[in-house]
């Protein structure tokens, strides 16, 4: 095994592919473009006070299982907000949004039912997809006739179409109205991962409610969601989201949930203070769209030409969400660039291969609501030298 | 989707497997027999104070991937330390156990890895198996001669055998030496879970330092530990430990590490903490063994000759851990065995198929190091109650 893990490792030097963390400071001077904190809410006083409070009055951690003595009364608060953030009759808080994609498509999974996949998944529903053993189909990035002519010709008694709200690397955002229909029309479960648009889209009264609160799609009998509770909530943990009927299956069967110990009481009350933010705070979900658009104006002159903000060259879709991806010629631009933005004091997110559904190195930019005007002006000039300087 | 959930909902009640977590309480007054809080660092106000002063200090969570922002000095620290805690070169955190396992498996598998499995194996585990894609053949639990036999018709180039050193459920040892002079024999790698035995295991100055410090394992080129967080270090996450080539393979290639948010700084802070406290003060360790054996006795009355403590109708093995395994008639027996201690206010872990690697329920008891010895006086006498009265 050693000599195979050194061969590896000469051919991630050789090509390049290396990954170093350079881990941060407590109070970086960094402006932050990079991290999933879209609200501003890890640090906020409130979310890292509830979270210090609960390790002081439950303990630093869960201490086993939800079903053995790893349930309190915060996980149980904490899944009432969350359905009620999120538009849902139930949820079960699971201790990683990672673990919580597993344990729900793997409990409805199997051979009796087919799964269809927008392409562009996350690694989590993939991976619960392959335990599965279910059947799976991928249709082409948000391709809603594809997925309907995979659903019509299927055999399995039960079928899913799992798709991303937002997705996380490109930004776009999913047609979920017209997939529900398709889920309608062919008696299939609609599985909804709003690990990026919850706590950031949704209008009106229903702000940063995510991507299902307030439409047709909230607490439809076809609709499953998942969350997690690591990106703008600013803690850490994952969510299922349905029926209380749902909730009960996913208790007596994910085994993600059933042998793993329970989440942190100190991230579970950290989530629980950050939904009840959201629901106060539109106002943060407003900054997300209103920094993302002032984002992409102060980036246009340098990617006229050259791809995407937003997929078309264009202005980004204002509801979509924080995440912004601009394509890079290669793998190694897109480390140089990054790597330019740190000295420069900019923070941003450098995706390569294998971290990109579609293969085209990118940087990702999360617009998050508590950057300064300043700070956007700032790392726009930044990130202009940068791509103007671009091959 | 909806009607199945309904039917899979009937049978489970009318077969009385539903499973219901009762919350706990913050304060509360039962004996804690159930959970994996080995030592009782869980709530240690050193240990919850660094989670707390963590939470303030660094945000409620990590705020992305480990390779994005998601890494702090904390995180690098926490590897440092159970690096040396455990005696091993290098260590990767994880979000959760759980994940570390998928984590290393995925990445040392594939079809050119052969993996030979204990037959007792932990969920996890296995789900790592089931993703890696790699042949996964079973051994019968702790036979070394038929993991040698399944080593030596071998095809793949690389090998795993993946074991734990303590089993979660039953409780007893894996016999670590002799399943390493079969990996070196055919070189393969020894993959160690150490979840029940970190903290608890150990002898001499080497006390709670796990299974592998101290002995011809540690930093063995053919070992592999992985570690969870969340039991006797009292916090939540995981952790892979190995060479520091491993590390870097594993930072590059395992997907549950690659595409999860860091572990929350609050979980980290805490599991740093309590590593140091192991290393510190080895009479946590003592008094898991101290109280096991007090356990074993205080029961052995009421268990002659109804199978076992420690697998063999005698005391438990002394230096296996602090697990203890009843083995029951039914999942109707251990239930209400379990219920009935509640009510007399000790709780206990109740396990029912599928969560018992053997198919027979049984009542688990952590011998946990705070336990007085009038608590242990106290549950040996509702517990011995309730077995007097079994069928
Ligand atoms: C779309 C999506 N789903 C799930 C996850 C996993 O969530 P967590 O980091 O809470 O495990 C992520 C990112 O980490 C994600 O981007
Ligand atoms: C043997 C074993 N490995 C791994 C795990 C998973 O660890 P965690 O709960 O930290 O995810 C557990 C229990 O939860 C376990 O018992």
């Amino acid at each position: 095994m050693t000599q195979w893990l050194e061969r590896q490792a000469a051919v991630r030097e050789r090509r390049g592919q290396v990954r170093r963390p350079l881990p941060r400071t407590a109070h970086e001077r960094f402006i932050d473009l990079a991290s999933n904190d879209y609200l501003g809410l890890a640090t906020d006083p409130r979310v890292a006070g509830a979270a210090a409070e609960a390790a002081s009055r439950w303990g630093a951690g869960a201490t086993s299982s939800r079903l053995v003595a790893g349930t309190t009364q915060l996980h149980l608060d904490l899944e009432q907000e969350l359905a009620t953030l999120a538009g849902m009759e139930a949820a079960l808080v699971f201790s990683s949004g990672y673990l919580a994609n597993i344990g729900v498509i793997t409990a409805l999974g199997g051979p009796g039912t087919l799964i269809i996949a927008d392409e562009h998944c996350h690694a989590s529903m993939i991976d619960g997809f392959r335990l599965s053993r279910s059947r799976t189909e991928s249709f082409a990035h948000n391709s809603v006739g594809e997925a309907g002519r995979l659903l019509a010709d299927r055999r399995e008694p039960r079928a899913v179409i799992a798709v991303e709200s937002v997705y996380s690397v490109l930004g776009d955002a999913a047609p979920l109205a017209d997939l529900l229909a398709v889920a309608e029309q062919r008696d299939a479960v609609l599985l909804i991962d709003e690990a990026h648009s919850l706590g950031v889209t949704g209008s009106g009264s229903f702000a940063g409610r995510g991507a299902v609160a307030g439409t047709a799609l909230a607490g439809h009998l076809n609709v499953i969601v998942t969350a997690t509770l690591s990106k703008a909530l600013g803690s850490q943990g994952g969510a299922v989201l349905g029926s209380a009927l749902l909730r009960e299956h996913l208790l007596n069967r994910a085994r993600s949930f059933i042998f793993d110990t329970g989440l942190a009481p100190a991230s579970a009350a950290a989530a629980l203070a950050a939904a009840r933010i959201i629901r106060g705070e539109p106002w943060r979900a407003h900054s997300v769209h209103s920094n993302a658009a002032a984002l992409a104006a102060g980036l246009a002159p340098a990617l006229a030409g050259r791809g995407a903000v937003g997929q078309n060259g264009t202005a980004p879709d204002r509801t979509a969400g924080a995440v912004q991806s601009i394509p890079m010629p290669s793998a190694e631009t897109v480390l140089a660039a990054a790597e330019s933005a740190r000295r420069a004091g900019v923070r941003v997110g450098c995706f390569r291969p294998p971290s990109v559904p579609d293969g085209i190195p990118r940087l990702r930019l999360t617009a998050r609501a508590t950057l300064t005007p300043e700070e956007i002006e700032a790392s726009c000039a930044v990130l202009r030298g940068i791509l103007e300087e671009l091959p």
